[in-house]
C-alpha cells in the first residue's frame, strides 16, 4: 500500500460542492437552451491542440497569455486558451463541409496560467457564440447576438443589465475626421478607459499625444455620448464629422439598433455608447459589453463584436464574423459569492423514498421507478440505518418531498408523504403524490435563477 | 501577417462535423437525464490535476497507462486519464461536508496517450455514475446501477444489449474452494477470456499452470454457467463448494437480482455470468459489463462493479463505493460509423424562416422570437441572396419547416409554411404554424435516438 498523498486541487481550477455544481449547471443549462432555440450548433473541439496551430497567429510566438504547452514524444501541445482560435481552426478545415452563415456556440473550459487570486481563475468556462458568413454577413447577424444574449441573462433572472454598443468605424472616422494625428490605438486605449478615470486625466493623457486642447475636448465630449438611438445619433451628427469610416459605423450603428428592438429587446437593455473601444487589433466593427447596472465594479460579463476576418491564418477565404462571449466561470463565482443565485436549485432529487425495513426496499423501488416513470426525480435511502439518520439525508440534501413507506402504507397501497419546508404529511395514493409534486415543480421553475435585488 | 498554417486536428482527438456533434449531444443528453432522475449529483472536476495526486496509488509512478504528464513551473501536473480517481481525491478531500451515500455522476473528457488507430482515442468521454458510502454500503446499491444504466440504454433505442453480472467473490471462492494452489490473478486472466478463445485453449491454459485435469474441466464448466437468477444458482450450488467467500459472494448476487427485478428491469436484460472477473485488483464483489446482442465483437459497452476501498491513498477512511461507467466517445463511434443513430436529430433548427426582402427582416424577427417564446427551435436567414441560395441553406441545415414570409404574407398576418419533407405549403397564422409544427416535434420525440435493428 503506497504512503497516503493529501487529495489536494490546483489552485485556479474550480471545483464545485455538489449544491454549488447543481447551480452552475443550471445557469449553465439555461445559456444553452437559449443558443439552441436560436438554431446555432453546438461544437466540441479538443481541449488540446498543435501548439503550431493554436498560435498560428503570431507564428508559433506565445501571446502574451500565460499558457499550458508542452511537448509529448516530439509533438509541441498546447490546451486551448480561448474558444474563439479552435473556431477559426475549425471552420477554415471544414470549410468545404459547412453551410454558410455557419451559427455556432461553444461552452468550455480554457486554460491560462495567469496568476492565481481570489476570483481568477487558470481553468476557466467560456460560452461563446458566433455567426461566421462566407465572404460577406449581412449587419443584422451583428442585432442577433446581443438579442440572444438579451434572452439569456432574462431567463436567468439577471433583469439588472445593460448591453453597451459602439462601432469601431464610428471612433475611428471621428479620429480622422478630427484631423488628429496620433497613433489610434493610443487614443483608443486612452478613450477605453473614460468609465474608470475622471474626465481630466483622459484630457491630459490625449493632451500628451501632441492632439490640440479643442480636439480632446471635442472627442472626450464625443466618447461620453450614450443612451437609446434616436437622441445618439443627432447628438453625433451634431460633431459634423463626414469620413466615410464615421458614415459607415454610423449606419451599420442604426441598422443594429433598428435589428435589436425588431427582436422586442426593451429600450432600458441596451444602449449606444462611443466610449466602448474592446480588444484593440481584433474587432472591426460593432462592439459590445454588458455591464450589471447594480455592479459595474464586475466590469463587462459577456464583451464581443464583429470582425472582418476570423481565420486569415488558416485560409485565404475571407470569413466575416460576429460574436460575444460569457466568462461564465467568473460569472457564476461573483453571483455565487454574492448569495444571488437560489438555493431552491440546488437539491438533486424531488422526493426520497425512506423504506422502513429492508424487506420494503422492493415496493420502495417500485414506487421509485414509478416516480422517475413521471419525470420526477426520486431516490431511495437504502441504508439500513434508524429514522433519524433516515431524515438526516433528507434534510442535508435538501430534498423537498419524503415519502415514508411503511408495513401500514404498502397495505393500504399508498404513501406517507412529508413536505420538508411545512412539516405537513398525508397519506395519498402515488398518483396523488405525484400531482402534488409537479405542482411544487411548475411554482419552482417560475423562480428565478438568479436574483440580484434581494 | 503571419503565414498561412494548416488548420488541422491532433489524430486519436474527436471533432466531429455540426450533425453528428448535435447526434452526439442528444445520447449524451438522455444519459445524463437519467442519472439525474436518479437523484445522482453532476461533479465537475479539473481536467488537470497533480501528478503527486493523479497517481497517489502508485506513489507517482505512472500506471502502465500513456498519459499527458508536463511540468509548469515547478509544478508537475498530469491531464485526468479516468473520473475514477478525481472521485477518490474529490471525496477525500470533502469528507466532511459530503452527505453519504454520495451519489454522483460525472460525464467528462479523459486523456490517454495511447497508439492512435480506427476507434481508438487518445481523449475522449467517460460518463461515469458511482455510489460511495461511508464505512458501508448496502448491497441494494449493486442493483441500482445496472437498473439505471438498464434505463439509459432503453431511452436510447438500444434495446439489444445485456448486462452480465458476477461477483468477484464467487470466483475466488470457487478456486479456493476446489483447493487450487495457483496464482488466482493469472487463472482469472485465462478465465476472463472464456468468450474470445476456444475452450479447449482455456482448458491447456490451466492446465499449464500446474491445475489437474478434473479441476480444470469443473471450473471451465463452472464458468460456462449464465442465465437468469434460480437455474444458475441451483447449477451453481450442484458444484458443492462450500467456503465462505463462495457462499457470500452467491447471496450477494442472489440480493442483486432481487433488486433488479424490483426496478422492473426485463430478464431479457441482465443475466449471471460466472465468467466476468473485469479490472483483476480493482473490484471486489459486484462486477458487470453490458454486450450489445447484435454486436459481441465490440465488446464491453458500459462496465464497471463494486469496490471495497475507493480512496485508500488518500483518507483512512474507508469507502466502499459501486458504479458503472460508458465509454461514449467510443460507444458514438461504433454507433455512428454503423449508421444506427436517428438522421432525425442532426437539424439545429425547427423552423426557418425566409424574409423575400430586406425591408421584411423586422417582421422575420418578430416571428421568430414568437416561435422562440413557444419553445421552438427557430431562425432566420438575413443574407440578401437568391431564393435558391436560401432554401439550399434549409435544405443543407435538414431544417424540416421553412416559412416563406413576403408582403403578401405580412399584409394578411399570416406565415407561407412548406413541409420540406412532403413538399406541402399552406399559408396560416404562426399560431397555427406553432401547433402543427409542435405535432411534428412530438411524432420526433417518440422516435429513438439509436436502431440496431434496421
Amino acid at each position: 500500500m503506497a504512503e497516503i498523498v493529501t487529495p489536494r486541487t490546483l489552485s485556479g481550477f474550480m471545483e464545485l460542492s455538489p449544491k454549488d455544481q447543481l447551480k452552475f449547471n443550471s445557469i449553465k443549462k439555461v445559456i444553452e437552451e437559449v443558443y439552441q432555440l436560436h438554431g446555432f450548433y453546438a461544437l466540441d473541439t479538443p481541449v488540446l491542440e498543435l501548439s503550431e496551430v493554436l498560435m498560428a497567429k503570431t507564428g508559433g510566438e506565445e501571446i502574451g497569455k500565460q499558457i499550458y504547452r508542452f511537448t509529448k514524444g516530439d509533438t509541441d501541445l498546447t490546451m486551448r486558451f480561448d474558444l474563439t482560435v479552435p473556431l477559426a481552426k475549425y471552420v477554415a478545415k471544414n470549410y468545404g463541409e459547412l453551410t454558410f452563415p455557419f451559427k455556432r456556440y461553444q461552452i468550455g473550459k480554457v486554460y491560462r496560467g495567469e496568476r492565481a487570486q481570489r476570483g481568477r481563475f487558470r481553468e476557466f468556462y467560456q460560452s461563446d457564440i458566433d455567426i461566421i458568413g462566407d465572404g460577406e454577413l449581412d449587419i443584422y447577424n451583428d442585432a442577433i447576438i446581443p438579442s440572444i444574449i438579451y434572452q439569456v441573462f432574462t431567463r436567468l433572472g439577471l433583469d439588472d443589465f445593460v448591453i453597451r454598443i459602439n462601432n469601431r468605424k464610428v471612433l475611428n472616422g471621428f479620429i480622422e475626421g478630427m484631423g488628429i494625428n496620433a497613433d489610434l490605438t493610443e487614443v483608443l486605449r486612452i478613450v477605453d478607459k473614460i468609465e474608470k478615470v475622471p474626465r481630466e486625466v483622459i484630457v491630459e493623457e490625449l493632451g500628451e499625444l501632441g492632439l490640440d486642447p479643442e480636439g480632446v475636448n471635442k472627442l472626450v465630449e464625443f466618447i461620453q455620448i450614450k443612451g437609446a438611438g434616436e437622441e445618439v445619433f443627432e447628438k453625433a451628427a451634431g460633431f459634423g464629422i463626414n469620413t466615410e469610416s464615421f458614415n459607415e459605423g454610423i449606419s451599420e450603428l442604426k441598422a443594429v439598433v433598428e435589428g435589436i428592438e425588431s427582436f422586442n429587446v426593451p429600450a432600458d437593455c441596451f444602449c449606444i455608447d462611443f466610449s466602448i473601444a474592446r480588444g484593440l487589433d481584433y474587432y472591426t466593427g460593432t462592439v459590445y459589453e454588458t455591464m450589471l447596472k447594480k455592479h459595474p465594479e464586475i466590469g463587462s460579463v459577456c464583451s464581443g463584436g464583429r470582425y472582418d476576418n476570423l481565420a486569415a491564418y488558416y485560409t485565404k477565404k475571407t470569413l466575416p464574423g460576429v460574436g460575444m462571449s460569457i466568462g461564465l466561470t467568473r460569472l457564476f463565482y461573483i453571483l455565487n459569492e454574492k448569495k444571488y443565485i437560489s438555493t431552491n436549485i440546488s437539491a438533486p432529487s424531488d422526493i426520497l423514498i425512506l423504506p422502513f425495513d429492508r424487506k420494503d426496499y422492493g415496493k420502495a423501488s417500485e414506487i421509485n421507478a414509478y416516480f422517475i416513470s413521471q419525470g420526477i426525480r426520486s431516490q431511495v435511502y437504502f441504508e439500513n440505518k434508524k429514522v433519524k439518520a433516515k431524515m438526516k439525508y433528507a434534510d442535508s440534501l435538501g430534498i423537498p418531498f419524503v415519502i415514508l413507506l411503511g408495513e401500514d402504507e404498502i397495505e393500504k397501497n399508498v404513501v406517507s408523504i412529508k413536505n420538508l419546508a411545512t412539516g405537513e404529511q398525508q397519506q395519498i395514493s402515488k398518483e396523488e403524490a405525484v400531482l402534488l409534486v409537479q405542482d411544487a415543480l411548475i411554482a419552482q421553475r417560475s423562480e428565478k435563477i438568479i436574483n440580484i435585488s434581494e
